[in-house]
C-alpha cells in the first residue's frame, strides 16, 4: 500500500469552513439596521469614480447595504453585468486589487480583459492618454485603472465615454479601499452610519500612516470626514512631522473631524476603538518603512473588543498573532471588499434596477 | 464639507454620449446600401485567415454588411459564440490589437485564454511551433497570432486542426486591418462597393507608408486591388525608392489597382480623398519613423470631406488638432474594428446562421 | 487578379477533421469497459489535490469514466460551474498545463482569474504564503498553482478554505499530469483496470526519467502502483544511479509494484508496452537533459502496437518522426488532460450531481 501516513493531515478530508466573523452575520446586521433607499445609488450611473470627494454619506450607507445584500447571497441567480467588459488596466503592479475587481466583476456575470504588462501597453509605444482612453471607449464598458502617476486618470477623463474607476494614482487617492474600510466599519458597528449617536457612543479611530503620501489613507480621511457625527477623534499616529499636504487638514476638520497627530503609538492605543495600520509609503518607485514602535501584536495593549483594518498586503507592522484575535477585522475587510465593489459596479453600469427590489429611475443608459 | 471645488469638473456628472461619426447613422447607411447574401460567408467557415489574398470582393461587402449589423444592435441576446474558446497568443507586444480581438470575441459570447509574455510560451521552451499548434487543438476552437516572425503562422498551418487567424506576422501581413480598413471606407462612401460607378465618383487613396516593409499596409494594397474599379488612383507617398518587393507593385497594377508613387506629400494632398497614414516601419526589431513633410495637421491642405485612416498607435505624424474634425475617422476605424472581427469570427466558427435572417447550408462543423 | 498562387496550399480550405485516435472511438471503449459508480467521486468534494498518494484506485476509474464522457460529448449543454470562478496561479511559467486547466475550466462554464507574473505576486512583495491563502479566499472558488517551490502549497494549506490544486511544486508532484497519463493508458487499454487480469495481459511499462527529481515521473509512479495487479514490470531507465529519494522505491514496491532499473533504453525496448518518456528534469532553476541512447525515432526497436506518452513540452528525446505512426499517443495524451482535469474539476466543487445520470448524496458545500 502507499504510505498514508505521508500525506499531510491537512489533505486527509474537505476544506474547512469558514470561522463567524466572516460569516454573514455581521452583513444581515447591517441590512437590519440600514433602511433601503436606492435613490441615493442613482446617481453613481454612469460616473467615473476617481476620488473619495465624489461620496456622500447616504450613497456610501446605500452601497454598504447592497454590499451587505451580495455579501449575504453571492451566488446570483441572475447575474447583473452579463454581457458587459471591463478593461483592467493595471499598469502598476498589483495582485490583491486587480483580482478583488476582477472577482467581483465576474460574480456579476461580465466579461474580462486584462492589461497587466506595462510593457505591452499604449504607454509604452508612446501613445497619448488621450488616445488611449479613446481606445478603451471601444473595446470595454468600465475600466478599472492603476498607475504609479497621479495624472494619468485625469489625463483620460475628456476622451473617456465608459466610467472608469480609479484603483490607486501614485500616492494621491484610492477610493474603493476606503469605501472597503467604512463598509468593515459599518458591518462592525452599523451605528457608526446614524447622524445622532450620543458622545458615549461615538468611536476613537487611529490611522497610523502617512496622510500625504498613503493615497489608501488620503481617500479613507475623506471618507471618515462623512461620518464625523459618529467620530469622537481622529489620532494620526506617525513618528514624523509634515503628515499633511497644504490644506488636507483643514479641509478635514472643516468638514467636522477631529484630528490630534500622535508620535508613539502606545500613548493611545488604549483608547482606539478602530485601528487602521498601513506601514508602507511610496517615495518614488520604492517603499519605505515606518520603523519604531508601530507594530501590533497579540501583547500590544489593544483596548478590548477593538477592531484592526489593514489594506494588505501586511509586513512585520501587523503581526499574525493577532490573526485568531477577535481583533481581527483585516481578513473580514478584504473580503468585503469584493461586495463593495460588487455594488459599486452594480451602480455604474446602470443596472441596479435588476439587484433591487424597489427600483428607481434610472437616467438613460449612454 | 469636503470641498467640492476640488472635484475635477469631469467628474462632477455621468459620462458624456458619443457623438454621431461614431453613432450608428453610418453602418444603418450601409445596411441600406449593400444587400444581405450570405452565400459568399459560408465560404469562410473553418477557414485560417493568413494573408488579405484568401479574400474576395463579395466576402468583403458581405462581412462589412454583417458588422454594420453588429454595430448597429451591439448587445446580442443571444450570442452566437457561446462555449466556444479562443487562444489569445500574442508572441510580439500588442494591447489594441489584442483588446480589439477579446472585445469582439467576448460580445459574441465566448471565452479566452491568453498568452503574452513570450517568455512563458511553447516556443521559450524550444518545442517546436508544428507542436505548439498540436497544443492550441487541444484547448481552443480558433487561435489569434502576433509573432515577430513571417513564417510562424504557416510553420504551424500543417498542425493545426482550429482556424487561426493572423494578427500580424512580421512586416508580412495583418489581414483583418486591412478588413478595418476597408469597413471604414465602406461605411463613409458606401458606393465604394459598386462596380460600374463612372469616373468622376470613383475615389483617390493616398498611402503613406512602406508597402514593402509595412504588415498594415501591404495586407491594404491587397484588398483595395479588389475594389479597383472604384478607385481612380493610388498614391504611395514616402520621401524613400524601393518601396516594393519584387512583383509586388505588378501584382496589384495586374489585378488593376493603379498606382503612383509621390515622394512629397504637399504635392498631391488636395487631391485625396481617403488619406491612410502609418509612420511606423519595422526594421528588424525596432522602429523608424519617416521624417520629413509626412505630418498631417488642422492647417494641412487636406481635401475637404477628405477623411484620415490610420491603425493606430499614432505618433507626431498625425496630430490631435485633427480629432475633432470632419476628417477624423481614424477613431470610427478602430471602434468598426471590432464588429468586422466580430463578423469575421462568426464566419470562421459556423455560426454565421445563428446571427442572420436568412440562413444558408454550411459545411460540416468539423 | 491578384495572384492565388501566392496563397499557401493550407489555406485554400477549411481546417482539415481530427483523426481516429483523437477521436471518440476509444473514450467510448472506456464507458463501456467501466460501470459507472459515483459514490467514489463523492470524497472528492471540497478536497486539496496535493499529492497523488491521494488518490484510490476507484477514484481513478471513476474520474477516467466521468473524463471519457467529457471526451466524447465536449459541448456541454447545462455547462456545471457556470458562476464558479478559478484562481490560476502559475508563479512558475507554464504554457501547457495552465492552458489545460484553463480550458477545462472554461468548458465547464466558469471564469477565471490569473495570475502569470511573478513579479505582480503577494509573494514578490513579500507577503507570507498563509496571506495569499487567505487572499486566494476571497477571490475564487478554486485555486491551480504551480512554483517551483516544494513547500508553497504545503505552506497555504493552512489558511486556506477553498481547495488548491498542485499543479506542479518544484520536484515533487504534478498529480493531475499522472491522472492525465492513467487516462490515456486506460483509454488505449480499458482492462488495464481490471483487478484480475491474467499474467499474459499484464503490461510492462517503461519510464525513462528520474523519479527523484521529475515531479512528473513521482507522481505517476505513486498512481501505476494502484495498478499494479495489471503491470508485469515497471523499467526505470536512465544512465545514472541514485534514481530513487530515501523509501521512495521501497514504498513504491511495498504497494505492489516491481520495478527494475535499467540503464540502456535499447536493452528493454522490445519488451515495453507503455513507454513513457520525460528527459527534462529540474536542477535548481535550470534544465539538464538525458544524455546517451534517450531518444525514441521510428528507427527504434519499439513494440509492435506499444504507446509513447510524454507530457510534452518534448524536446530531442522523441522524434517527430514518430507523430504519424500508431505509437503517437502522447497527443491524445495531452487532449485528454483537458478531460480528465474537467472531471476532477466537477467533482472538487461539488458539482457531479448536474453532470451524472445517479446522483450521489455530497457532503454539504462549504
Amino acid at each position: 500500500m502507499i504510505n498514508k501516513e505521508k500525506i499531510h493531515p491537512l489533505l486527509q478530508g474537505p476544506v474547512q469552513s469558514r470561522d463567524g466573523i466572516r460569516g454573514i452575520e455581521r452583513p444581515r446586521g447591517l441590512l437590519d439596521a440600514l433602511q433601503e433607499d436606492n435613490e441615493h445609488l442613482r446617481s453613481l450611473a454612469g460616473m467615473h469614480i476617481v476620488s473619495a470627494r465624489q461620496f456622500d454619506r447616504n450613497q456610501i450607507l446605500q452601497l454598504s447595504r447592497l454590499a451587505a445584500s451580495y455579501e449575504t447571497q453571492p451566488d446570483l441567480i441572475h447575474p447583473p453585468l452579463r454581457g458587459k467588459i471591463l478593461v483592467s488596466a493595471f499598469y502598476e503592479p498589483s495582485t490583491r486589487t486587480r483580482l478583488s475587481f476582477e472577482s467581483a466583476w465576474h460574480r456579476l456575470g461580465g466579461d474580462i480583459m486584462s492589461i497587466t504588462d506595462p510593457a505591452t501597453t499604449g504607454i509604452a509605444k508612446g501613445e497619448s492618454l488621450a488616445d488611449v482612453g479613446e481606445m478603451f471607449n471601444n473595446y470595454g464598458d468600465v475600466v478599472v485603472l492603476r498607475d504609479n502617476s497621479e495624472d494619468s486618470v485625469y489625463s483620460m477623463l475628456d476622451s473617456l465615454r465608459i466610467p472608469i474607476i480609479n484603483a490607486g494614482n501614485g500616492i494621491d487617492e484610492h477610493p474603493t479601499q476606503a469605501l472597503a474600510d467604512i463598509y468593515a466599519i459599518l458591518k462592525w458597528y452599523p451605528s457608526f452610519g446614524r447622524e445622532d449617536l450620543p458622545e458615549d457612543k461615538k468611536v476613537i479611530i487611529g490611522v497610523i500612516g502617512t496622510p500625504n503620501r498613503m493615497r489608501t489613507v488620503r481617500s479613507l480621511l475623506l471618507l471618515l470626514s462623512l461620518f464625523s457625527n459618529s467620530i469622537k477623534k481622529v489620532y494620526i499616529v506617525n513618528p514624523s512631522t509634515d503628515l499633511f499636504d497644504a490644506e488636507q487638514q483643514e479641509e478635514l476638520e472643516g468638514a467636522g473631524l477631529k484630528i490630534e497627530v500622535i508620535h508613539k503609538l502606545r500613548d493611545v492605543l488604549p483608547e482606539i476603538d478602530v485601528v487602521y495600520i498601513n506601514s508602507i509609503a511610496w517615495v518614488g518607485d520604492s517603499y519605505e518603512t515606518l520603523t519604531g514602535d508601530i507594530k501590533l501584536t497579540s501583547e500590544s495593549n489593544l483596548k478590548p473588543n477593538s477592531i484592526i483594518l489593514h489594506p494588505l498586503a501586511r509586513g512585520e507592522e501587523l503581526d499574525p498573532s493577532l490573526d485568531k484575535t477577535e481583533h481581527n477585522w483585516y481578513f473580514s475587510q478584504a473580503r468585503g471588499a469584493v461586495f463593495i465593489r460588487m455594488a459599486l459596479l452594480t451602480c455604474l453600469v446602470h443596472r441596479i434596477n435588476l439587484v433591487v427590489d424597489s427600483p428607481v429611475d434610472q437616467p438613460e443608459e449612454q
